[in-house]
Order: structure tokens, then sequence, then C-alpha cells
């Protein structure tokens, strides 16, 4: 969101009406990215005069994408004008995070703001891909009524699901055992039916989940200045997305940021992805559990905070491994965090010491000291239904026009 | 090089003077990257009238950038029009390849063409840094005077160095045995030294020996339309570079494709870094041809051409590591291709099979197919000096007001 490019010459169709567009959907996101923010303030960042920003704002306004609110900046010169903020009600996006054993759905408004929220526990993997779409469309359903009561219009869907994802077709989920779904086409049919009749039909797109985690964490987290970095994320799975320069690297066919399938150890054991060793094998939840002897990840918190021995060592075994595949990727990348999430945010404080160290061993730029936090925990609220239902929002941002009231 | 913006109105300072520095430099990169060009066609590519882009050519013909011949295309509606050509003689590059047993200079004119080469081999961990620097320097003084005599001009000096380099210095280069050399210094002074009283001084910069090799693919090499790659040159060590849509991925802090440093073995063989286990410890020239019991490698292709089974046995395995190593890379870029380079090319024929067999197993998305040549070797003539020679001249091209005749 860095194009501050207003009347570009060098897009020569760049009529009179492109150029309103543009310029509404430039002030749309100066006000969405700073939180709030004067209209002289928008002026004075994207480069316009007063007056044409305030004629934009009020074509904001009037389509009740922007709100104002009375409060004032102490100490700034001249008359005290008005907050801009973007709006609490109307177009939302809904998110769909579909993992291996849980269904999370989230709406979030203009501002980001998860204002919305079920989780819903689901055994993925023991239902035909369409019963699971179905399911989630049912709880996405019930959420759709809650956004509506509140004033919210949600005007998309984002499906986040642990797989690789292009055009709409989970190509290939290993660990939902899905091949060739055609998600988006079900889950919409499925959502039409699971809604009243006549509600209007929902565009539905999906994405990897990794890679709308770290989005998430791009855009919601606590990264203090971090744009380029690694986000894994350990569920069933262990994604992997990368973000340079605050840009998500997708790779030349859309699959770039598979972490999970890193071979650590070539001769190890079978993955279901059909190859040997990969780090899933030592770091996916599963694996874990197994080596600490536990039923499921609350009882693996209880017994590492008991300082139980075997689950300890597990613990210590899958960080190491989880270490050595990171520093293969902060070899080849350079980047400046390696952030955990999924899973691993309540697990860290016993994962990340044994991980650092094989990070310290092995980063050939000697730059990985332990003693520095680049290894660091995924923001809790940045999760990948959030950064989902935010993606729907980008096109919001991005043509305005299309989207307020008329 | 797809920058179109003649009068960037988003750059408030954009004076007249800099329009026309900046459309000079962009009629110069048309010209250069089309190999050959009327100025119709540069007026078309590049959105000027023609009547500007005359102007602008008729100055960079003054200052000898461009020449300009009769011959004319066939086939061209209207009168025909004289051929333009970045210029073979004034401005031109030099690179200095600095590697473990050899340096490898090139002048390169405005062209990119590889006009003076010389390759000495070089014991250079056997010499302290500044007695490799002096010798390097010697060559490249002697290749100078080559390329005064053709009336080229280099206006720079670029080193590559198989290291980590940031701000002119060597940080870390494990297999040279250097730590924190200041090379940009210590080469500048021997040249000045190496060549006649009163010569100018020439800048000098450097960069990674594997980074320049990657360029030098990109510019000068037969990819055929891919962009995205990750190059891969094996010597004594194993050093890589990402090129992403064209551009370098350089990293937060420059260090970026160390893939030689990805461990394939955790509780491998102990590495020049210090880590365990590294790719080079089993894919780098020294591991290779310990396995192979060869001399150097030149016994080793002969040996491999005359089919003896321990050649053949050491080749497969490094093969093997090789793929184990790029499958993880792979699985994290999703590149449109892999390039071999370095001493790689030589060798490819033996390498490949069993690297693209591990590949074929262990990309997730199941799009490595042996069958498709996804595996390349470099191309020979696109080496790191050519490639390091081009970089000079990038600046020649960003601002020809600086560097032509006066």
């Amino acid at each position: 969101m860095n194009s501050r490019s207003h009347q570009d010459p060098t897009e020569p169709r760049a009529d009179k009406a492109g150029i309103r567009r543009r310029n509404l959907s430039l002030v749309l996101r100066t006000v969405h990215d700073s939180g709030e923010i004067t209209r002289a303030g928008v002026a004075a960042r994207v480069g316009l005069t007063r007056a044409a920003v305030s004629s934009l704002v009020e074509q904001l306004l009037a389509r009740g994408l922007l709100i104002e609110s009375g409060k004032t900046f102490s100490g700034q010169a001249g008359r005290p004008g008005t907050v801009l903020r973007a709006a609490r009600t109307g177009p939302a996006g809904l998110g769909v995070e579909l993992n291996v054993d849980y269904v999370a759905v989230c709406v979030a408004d203009l501002t980001g703001a998860a204002r919305m929220r079920r989780t819903v526990p689901l055994d993925n993997r023991a239902l035909a891909p369409v019963e699971v779409l179905r399911r989630a469309a049912t709880v996405a359903a019930r959420v759709l009524d809650e956004a509506a009561a509140a004033d919210l219009r949600p005007i998309g869907v984002r499906l986040a699901l642990p797989g690789l994802v292009s055009r709409g077709t989970v190509q290939h989920a290993p660990n939902l055992g899905w091949n060739r779904v055609d998600a988006d086409t079900l889950f919409a049919r499925a959502l039409t039916a699971a809604r009243p009749a006549g509600a209007p039909a929902l565009p539905v797109g999906s994405d990897n989940e990794a890679n709308v985690a770290a989005l998430a964490e791009l855009w919601f987290g606590d990264l203090a200045g971090i744009h380029t970095f690694l986000h894994v994320t350990g569920e069933t799975g262990v994604g992997g997305a990368i973000v340079l320069d605050g840009e998500l690297l997708r790779g030349a066919h859309g699959f770039a940021g598979e972490i999970g399938h890193l071979p650590v150890v070539p001769e190890g054991p079978r993955c279901r992805c059909g190859s040997h060793g990969c780090l899933e094998r030592y770091a996916g939840l599963p694996a874990l559990l197994r080596a600490a002897g536990a039923p499921g990840l609350d009882a693996l918190v209880r017994r590492a905070e008991e300082r139980d021995q075997r689950t300890l060592a597990a613990l210590d075994q899958a960080g190491r491994m989880l270490g050595v595949a990171l520093a293969g990727a902060v070899n080849l990348l350079d980047p400046q965090a390696v952030v955990l999430g999924g899973g691993y945010p309540r697990l860290f404080r016993w994962l990340a010491p044994a991980a650092s160290a094989e990070l310290a061993d092995r980063v050939v730029s000697g730059l990985w000291n332990p003693a520095r936090t680049r290894l660091r925990p995924a923001t809790m609220t940045a999760d990948a239904a959030r950064g989902a239902a935010a993606l729907v929002l980008r096109e919001v941002l991005a043509d305005p026009l299309a989207y307020g009231r008329d």
C-alpha cells in the first residue's frame, strides 16, 4: 500500500473516472492503515491538496465507508479537525479456516477488527470434502446472521485451507486427504443452501492457510517494523509462508512456503506427501504428541508445565528438528525474523531453546544470535480466519466505489 | 528495466534536467535490452513522441553511447530507418571473479559482450588476502591495457567473491578462510600500484559470486522466458542465489541464497562454516573429487565418460544430496527452474538423474516432473566475471550523462 500514484501518466487510459476511483482508494487505504487521522493528515500523506482530499472524504463518508468523530489531536496547529476512521458497519469480510480438526469462522469489519468468531471442533479427515464444506458453511451461515444483526454486510468469503491451492481448487492437501477438490464451488453451493432463500450469493475464494496466517501476522501482529519474515504454523501439518518487504512470496505456481516438506532426515520416515523425513514428521503436532505420549495439546502443555521429562524431551527434539529446517530456510532467505504460529505459540517456551541453538550453530552469516528475539511466537489474535476475512476487504480498499452504499 | 515513467508526478522534485536524464536512460536501456532497434521502435516502446526520441538519440550518439548503422528492417512500412545499437567502444565494466583456486577477469562493453577474458589458476587459500588481491590486480591491470588498445574505457570494477559480502567487506568466506577482509579498499590500492603512474583510479565494489553468476545467467543465459529461478554454483563451495521476477533476492542483510549451508544430514560431518552436514560437504567439488578418488575436475569428467564405477557412484551420491537440498529449496520458493552453474554444467549429465529423482519424490506440489527440463545447466558464457563486469555498466545505463564523451 505504498503507491502514491494518483495521476500516473504511464497508464495511458487513466481517464477522469479512473483517477477518481484510484484517489478514493488511496484516501480510504490511508485512513485504514493509519487507524485514525485528520483530513490534513491524509492530504500530507497522499500528496493531494486539502480541497481534493475533503471532496474524496465526503464521498467516502456518504457511502458509509468512513466515519468521523469530534475527537481532536492536541498540540496541532490551526483549527482542530475531526478524526476519520474506517467504518465499523457496512462492508465486511468472512474468513473460514478449515483445518484438520476444526473450522474457524471470522467476520472482520473494514478496520480489520475481528467482530464475530466461532471455532467448531470437527474431524475433517473422517468426512468427505463435500460434507466438510457443508458443515463449515452451516457454521458460516450462523455467523452471517450475527453479522447482519450488527449491521455488517460481508461482501465475500475467503477459505483458508491446509494445502496447495490454485485457482479455487485444492490441488493437494495431504493432511486432509484431499486431491483436486473444487472447494470454492462446493462451499458456495453449501452456503447458499444453508442460508435463507433469497439471500444474495457471496463470491468465494480460497488460499493456502499458512499464507493467510502470515498476512494476518503482518497486518495485525506485533511485528514492530519487521516486514521480511518466514511464518511457520504448527498444526497437523507444518505450514509456511514467506513475506518479503511486506508482500507474500507466492512462487511461480502459487505453492511457495512449504517448509513442512523440507527434508530434515533424507532417509527418515515416510510422510503423507509421499516423501521421506519431512519436517512435518518431526515437528507436526501429531508427531509431537506421539513422541510425548500426550492425548492432545492441552495435556501436552500441562505436562510440560509440570516438567514431565518425556514431554520436555519430545519438545526439545521437535524444537531441534524445527531449528535444522529453519536454519536451511534462513540461509536461503536471510529474513529479519521467523514467526512460529498455529499451535506453536503455546509451546514456544519449550520449543525455542533447542530451535534457537540449532539456528545459532547453522546459520552461516553468524547473524543468528539467540539473544536477539528473531525467533518469535505469532500474535494470538492474528489468526488465519481473521486474515482470510481481511483479504476479502482488500477489494473494498482497492475500489471503494464498487462497494459502498449508493 | 520495466519502468516507463518518464514524467512521474509522484516524485515532486522532477525538474527538467532530471526528466532529461531519466529519458536518456530510458532510451539507452531500451536499445541495450533490444540489441538493435529503430528510433520508431524505441518511441513505440517507451511511449514518447518520435521527435523526443530522436533528440534523445542524437545526444546519446554524440556521447558515443549509441551507434547507428545503415541496416534496415525489411517488411516495415514507411521510409526505412537506420538501426541503433549500444556502443562497442567507450564505457566498459571490469569484472573480477576471485574463487578458491583461480582468478577470472573480464571486460564487458556496453552491449554486455565479454570482450576480454583472462583466467589464471591461483591457490588463494595458501596466500594472505592482501596477496590474493594483489595478484588479481596484476591480472586486471594487464586486461585493462588490452581494453585501452580496443578503445574501451572501464569505468569501475566489481569483485565477485565466494562469501558473505556487505558494504565492501567480505564478512565471512569460509572456503577462502577470510573474515572481515576489506576487499574493495585492498584491491583498489593494489590496482593503482599495478597500473602506470597517472592512470585514473577506478571505483571498486564487491558482491557475492553466486549472486553475480545468477545475474549473468539472467542477462546472458538461455533461460527462454524463465525469470524466477534458483541458481546453484558448484565450486569448492556450493553457492546459491535466488532470482524472483528478474530481481535478485538479497535478503534482510544481503546474505540470501546460501544453499551450500542448507543442512542435508543433521548429524553429518563438520563443515568449514562451523555447522554439520551442510550440502557443501556432499556436493562441493572437493567432496565429490574425494569420493571419486579423482585428482581434479578434468580427470573426474574423463573417468565418468569412461564409465568408471567409483566415479559414477560418487556423482550419483552427490546428485542425490543436491536433489535433497534442492527439493527443500523448491518447496520453499516454488521457482520455475533450478540452474546448476560453476563446475556443475560439465557434470550435469551424471548429476541430473539422481537429483531429478529426489526432486520428483520430494517436491510436494507434484509439479517436479523429470520430463520437464526444469533442472538445467548454466550457460557456459554467462559466468560470474562477465556478470560482475555487466553490473558495473548498470550505472551507465541508469545515468548516461555521467559517463558519455563530453
